[in-house]
C-alpha cells in the first residue's frame, strides 16, 4: 500500500501561528505572478523545436547532478543512474536507473532536492501517491506517457508555468540559432541567451583551445591578437545583444580581478597562447578579462554576473573517466574584498555598470558582499547560489545581507537550473522563504506589513526587473532579421 | 496622506507568545537602567560648549556613513546628500538633502538605521507621522525648530537619555581641552576620553607625518627615538587617564601583535621614520606596537580595546575626492589564533591585563574569540561591531560566543557611535536582542527565569562597569586641575 | 535556602507550542534506546579493574577542560582547582577546590557545561536542589559517599547508563591490557580500542622520541626504516583490530594530505628522522600518513576518522608551566578542499574506504564538508565537535549540512568525552536537539512526521552502527585470546 502525496499548502512558512499567519498572507499575494528567470541553464532547442521529450530518465534523473551526486555518495554507481561517461551514455535501462532513484529516495529527506521533485511530481504531473520504490513503474509509465503528449511538450509547459521572461546561457564559441529560430517563429515566450565567455578566456579549461578556434570563425577576427580578441569579444557581445540578451556571465575560480596596461595586458596574452603560461598567468588573464568585461559592459550596458568560488571537477578520478560537470565541484573560500578592488578602483563610482555577485562561500554575506553592495552604486547582489539555493540557504542570505546591504541591492530571485520541470519549483520555494522571512520581521516589529506586501512583490518581480534591465532591451523579430 | 508612525512595544522580541511573554519580562527591568556608553565617537565639544545643533541634515544625514553610504549604493551623488568632499561641504540645500534622505528612506527598511531613525523620530521629537516624500518637509522643520531649543541643546539630552557615562576617543595628537572644559563647568554628566593612538602608530595612515609633529609637540619628548617615542606615548596615556579614560583603542588593518627584542624594535622604528619602509614593515610596527601598548596597560591599568579588520578607504576613487570615513570601510578576513599569540605568549597568564577584543569577521566567534576569551584571563569578547551591530548581528553574536566564552567574557553593549541622538536606540536595541535571546534560552530550558534576569542586569550594567573599570578611574575637578 | 534542582522534561525543545509538540514525541521514542558510544577518551582501566573513583573534584572538576578553562578565564588559579602541573597536583584541598566551582557555577550559563553538570546531578546523583555556594559540601559529601558505592563502580553506571558499545581512544605505544582484561573478565561491556597514531606520526609532538622507541618495542620492526614503519603500524592495527576496534582516528593541525613517491615518502621520512626537519617536513609527513593510513585502511577496513584544526597548547606560558591538554587549545581555519585533494584523487572513488571528517571551523559545513560529503562515496561527516557539542552548535550543524549532504552522510553522535558520568547527559543533549530540527522541518511541511520519526531513530542508532562498523568486527575472547 503506497502513501499518500499531498503538498502542504503551508510549507517553508514558520511553524507557529502568528507568523505563519502573516507569511500565508504575504504568499498569496505574489504565489500568482509570473516567472521571471534571468539566469540558467536550459537547452534552447528545446523551445525552438518544441519537440518532446524522451522519458522520466533522460529529462528528470541522469543529467540533474544535485541527484546523482547524492545517490553517488552513497555508493551507487553513475552508471546505473543513465549517467554518462566519456563513452558516452552507458547501457542501463533507464526504467532500472529511474527504480534505483525511486528506492532511494528516502536519501534525499531534509533536502531541496526532496521538495523540487516533490512539487514536480505533485503540481507538474499531478501525483497522488509518494514517491518510492513501491510506485517507481508507476510514476516511470504515467510520467513518459504525459511527456509524450502536446500538453507536455516544452513551449506549452513555458506557458502553463507562467513563464514571462526565460535565459539560457552560451558561449562565444556557440551558434545562436535555436535562439534566432525560437524568436523568427512567432511563438511569444521570451527565451534570451546569456554571453559566458569562459571558454575562451579560460586557458585551463579545456575545451579553450576548440573554442577559440571557433571563436575566430564565428566572428571573422585574428583572435590570436590581443587586439583581435577584444574586437571579437565586442562582435559577440553585439550579436547576444541583438538576440535578446541583457547580460553577460563569468564563472571564474576566483573573484580576482586585474587592471594591467595594454602593454603589459597583450604580453600577457601572448603568453597564454604560448604553451608556457604558469596557473599564475591564466589567474592573471582571468582577472584582466574581469575587468575587460566589465570596460566593455560600461560601453553596451550589459550587466555582469560574477560566479566565482568553485573548485571544479574535484574528483580527479572521477573526471579522468566521465569528465567535467559530473556533480564534483566543491565551493571554496573566496576573497573578494581585494579580489574586486582592481575593477572597483577603475569602474567602482560608475553609473554605467552593473555587477551581480555571487558566492559559494557564505562567510562572505556579511563580511565582503553585504558591505560592497551597500557601498559600491555598480555592485548588487545575486540570491543565494547552488549549495545554498535550499531553504536554509536563502534564510542565512536574508540574515547575513539585510541589514548592510538592505533589500533593494538584491535582485530577487535566480533557479539557475537546466531542470526545466522544476523551475516552477523553484520559484515557490524562493517566495515563501522570502515571505517566510519577511513574516518574521513583522513579527518582530521590524517591518510594517504594508512594507513587507511591498517588499514581497519587489523581491519576486521588481528587483529581477530592473537588475536584469528586462525593459530595456525587449527583442523584436525586426532587431533579430538584422 | 501621511502613514502614522507608531514604534510597536514589543519590538525585536520573539513574534510568538511564549518567548515573547518571557523577553518582554526580562526587558521591562532594564528597559529604564541608564545609558553607559564606554565606547564612542560622539565631540566632547558639543559638552563642552553647549551649543545648539544647527539642523536636521547637518546633525543626522551628513555625518552618518550607515545613511548616506546606503542613498550612494543606489545612485545618489555625496554632494546631494551635503556630504563633504576634499573641497568641504558642498553647495547643496540641506533641506533638498533632507528631501532625498526622505524619499528614499524604503531603502533602508529591514537594516538598523531604520530602527534607530524610527526610535529618533517618535521618542526623541515626538513625532506621529512617517517619515516619507510627503513629511519630508515637516520632519525638516520641526527637528530644526526642536534643535534650536533649550531641551535639545546637548547636556539637556544627555540627561534626557539617562547617560550615565559616555567615552569619546581623541588621539595622542588630540588637545583634550573640551574634556577640561567640560570636567571645570561644574554640569555633573560623566564624559571621558579613550585613547586611540593609531595617527602616531600607523604609518600609512595619511596623517601620520603631522600626528607626530603634534605628538612631539605636546610632550616634549623626543618622539623620533624610540625611547622618546614610548615615553611620549607614557606621557600622553597620563595625561588620557587624568581626563577619565579607562581605556586605549586600536583600530588596526589586521589582529597581529609582535614580540621584538628591544633592539629589532628599535630598528623598525628608524625605518618606520625613513622614507624606505615597506607595507610588511607598517604591519609589523604596528603589531609590534600592540605589544608595546600592552605592556604600558600593564603598568597603568588602562583596558585595551583591538578593533581590527576593516579594509579602509576601499573606493579608490572616492578616496581621492573625499578623503577617508565616506562609507567606504570593508571587513577582511581576520585571523585572531596567530595574530595575537605574541602578545599572548608575553601577557596572556597576566592577570593585570585587559583586552576587549572586536570583530568585523563573524567567523571567529565560534571557531577563535570565544575559546580564546574562554580560556585566557586577560581577554574579553567586545560586543557585535559596526556591520553587525544589528538584531540579526547581535543575535549571531550570542548564539556563536555563549557556549564557550559563555555571558561573563563578555563586556555589554558599546553603541560606537558618533550620532548622539541615536544612543538611546541603540542601546533599547541591544536591550531588546539580548532579553530576546534569554527569553529563548529560558523558553528552551536551559536558563531559569531568575538566572536570565541576573543575566539582562549583569548585559546592561554589570559587565560593562567592571570590564571598562568604570569605578576605578573617577575623575573629580581636582585630578583635572593637576 | 536552596534553591531546587529540577530538570525541564522539555529542555532543548523548540519554545512554541507546535514544534514542541512535534519534537516531544520524536524523543520519547528514542529517549530510552542505548548508548553507542564510537569515539571518546575514557580510561579502558576504569572498567578493567572497576575500582570505585575517589572523590568529586577528581573525577569531575580537575579533569575536564571544559570547566577548568572557563573558570581560568575568570582569573582562578589552575591549582585552585586541583589541576596538576609538571610537577604533578598542587596540594590544593580537593573540597575547597569543589567549593571554587559552586561559587562560580553561574559563570557557566548558557553553555553546555551547565546543561550536562546538571544532568549529571539531578539524575546520576539525584539531587534536588540546585548546585551552588551553599549546597557545596552537600554535594561534595553527598557524591563522594555515593562514589564509594557498589552503584557507582564503572561497570555498574555502565550498564545503568544503558551503553551499548563504548571506544576508547589508545596509540600505537600504549599497551591494550586494560582491554585484553576487559574482554578476558567475563563481563559483557563492549568497550573497545581506537588507533590513534599522532605520536609516532608527528615529529612536533613532545612525546615522539619516546613513542617512536615504545612502537619498536612492542612491534619487533625496525620503525626507523621507512618498510619498517609502516609495517610497524600494519603491526599494530592488526593489533587493535584483534581488541575489537573498527577504527584510526588522527588529530592534525591541518586536513592536509599528501601522495608522495614511494622514493619522496622514504627520503621525508628520513628527514623526520633526523635532526634537520623544518615545520613544513613535519607538515608534510602528517599528510602523507593520512594517505599512507588510507591506504592501510583500504586493506583491513578500518574507519578513519580525522579531526583537524585545533592549535594545541596555545599559551607558551600555560605550557611551559602545565604542560599539554589544559584547555587553550583554539581552533583555526581549515582547508579541506584543496587538503583532502591528493588523498582524494588517489581513493576518493573507493567502496573500501569510510573516512569521517570533523571540524572545528563551522565555516566549512555549508562550503566544503556537506558538498564533499554529498559527493565522495568515502567520505562521511563526523558530528558537530568539542566546542561545537552543544545545542546551537548541533543546530547549525544540521542548519548548514543537511540540505547538500543529506541526514544519510552524517554519522550520528559521538561524545567524545573522558566525562565518563557525562556521558548520558550529552547523548541526550544530542537526541533532544535532532529532535527539535526534525520536529522544526515538519513543522515547515519540509518532511512528514513518519520520514522524521525513521530519521529520529537513525540519528541515534542506525547511522552510527553502520558508520563504524559495529556490526562487523564484534570480539570474542576467543579472537582476543589469539
Amino acid at each position: 500500500m503506497s502513501r499518500p502525496l499531498k503538498l502542504d499548502p503551508d510549507r517553508l512558512f514558520p511553524a507557529e501561528g502568528r507568523t505563519r499567519d502573516i507569511a500565508r498572507a504575504l504568499y498569496a499575494e505574489v504565489a500568482g505572478l509570473p516567472i521571471i528567470s534571468p539566469h540558467g541553464h536550459t537547452d534552447p532547442t528545446w523551445f525552438s523545436t518544441n519537440a518532446n521529450w524522451s522519458n522520466a530518465t533522460e529529462l528528470l534523473l541522469s543529467p540533474d547532478h544535485y541527484l546523482y551526486r547524492m545517490l553517488y555518495s552513497q555508493g551507487i554507481a553513475l552508471a546505473d543512474l543513465c549517467v554518462p561517461d566519456k563513452q558516452g551514455a552507458p547501457a542501463t535501462d533507464p526504467r532500472a536507473a529511474w527504480r534505483v532513484l525511486a528506492e532511494n529516495f528516502h536519501l534525499f529527506r531534509g533536502t531541496p532536492s526532496a521538495m523540487w521533485l516533490g512539487h514536480v511530481f505533485g503540481e507538474v504531473f499531478g501525483f497522488d501517491v509518494a514517491f518510492d520504490g513501491s510506485t517507481a513503474d508507476l510514476y516511470y509509465d504515467t510520467i513518459n506517457e504525459k511527456l509524450a503528449s502536446d500538453a507536455f511538450k516544452p513551449r506549452a509547459l513555458f506557458d502553463r508555468f507562467g513563464i514571462e521572461f526565460l535565459a539560457t546561457t552560451e558561449g562565444p564559441q556557440d551558434s545562436l540559432n535555436p535562439h534566432h529560430a525560437i524568436h523568427g517563429s512567432g511563438w511569444k515566450g521570451r527565451v534570451v541567451t546569456t554571453y559566458r565567455p569562459d571558454a575562451v578566456i579560460d586557458v585551463e579549461h579545456e575545451q579553450f583551445a576548440d573554442a577559440m578556434g571557433v571563436f575566430a570563425e564565428r566572428t571573422g577576427e585574428d583572435v590570436y591578437s590581443w587586439d583581435g580578441y577584444l574586437a571579437a569579444h565586442r562582435k559577440r557581445r553585439a550579436d547576444f545583444r541583438a538576440a535578446g540578451a541583457t547580460a553577460t556571465d563569468h564563472g571564474h575560480a576566483t573573484a580576482r580581478t586585474a587592471n594591467l596596461s595594454y602593454d603589459e595586458a597583450e604580453r600577457l596574452f601572448r603568453t597564454i597562447l604560448s604553451d608556457s603560461w604558469t596557473p599564475a598567468d591564466a589567474e592573471l588573464f582571468r582577472a584582466q578579462m574581469l575587468t575587460e568585461m566589465a570596460a566593455m559592459s560600461v560601453e553596451d550596458g550589459m550587466v555582469m554576473q560574477i560566479h566565482p568560488g568553485s573548485f571544479r571537477n574535484h574528483n580527479g578520478g572521477l573526471f579522468a573517466s566521465h569528465g567535467r560537470d559530473k556533480g564534483a565541484d566543491i565551493p571554496m573560500r573566496t576573497d573578494y574584498v581585494h579580489g574586486l578592488k582592481p575593477l572597483l578602483d577603475r569602474f567602482g563610482t560608475s553609473r554605467d555598470l552593473s555587477i551581480i555577485l555571487f558566492t559559494l562561500d557564505e562567510t562572505v554575506y556579511s563580511r565582503e558582499l553585504a558591505p560592497l553592495a551597500g557601498h559600491y552604486p555598480c555592485l548588487k547582489l545575486g540570491p543565494a547560489w547552488w549549495f545554498h539555493d535550499s531553504p536554509e540557504g536563502m534564510r542565512r542570505f536574508r540574515e547575513m545581507t539585510t541589514e548592510t546591504a538592505g533589500f533593494y541591492n538584491t535582485v530577487g530571485f535566480n533557479d539557475d537550473t537546466r531542470a526545466f520541470l522544476s523551475i516552477p519549483a523553484r520559484h515557490d520555494v524562493a517566495r515563501r522563504v522570502d515571505c517566510a522571512f519577511l513574516a518574521r520581521l513583522v513579527g518582530e516589529g521590524r517591518l510594517l506589513d504594508w512594507e513587507a506586501a511591498e517588499l514581497a512583490y519587489e523581491l519576486t518581480n521588481g528587483l529581477v526587473r530592473r537588475a536584469y534591465k528586462l525593459d530595456q532591451n525587449v527583442p523584436t523579430p525586426a532587431a533579430q532579421a538584422a
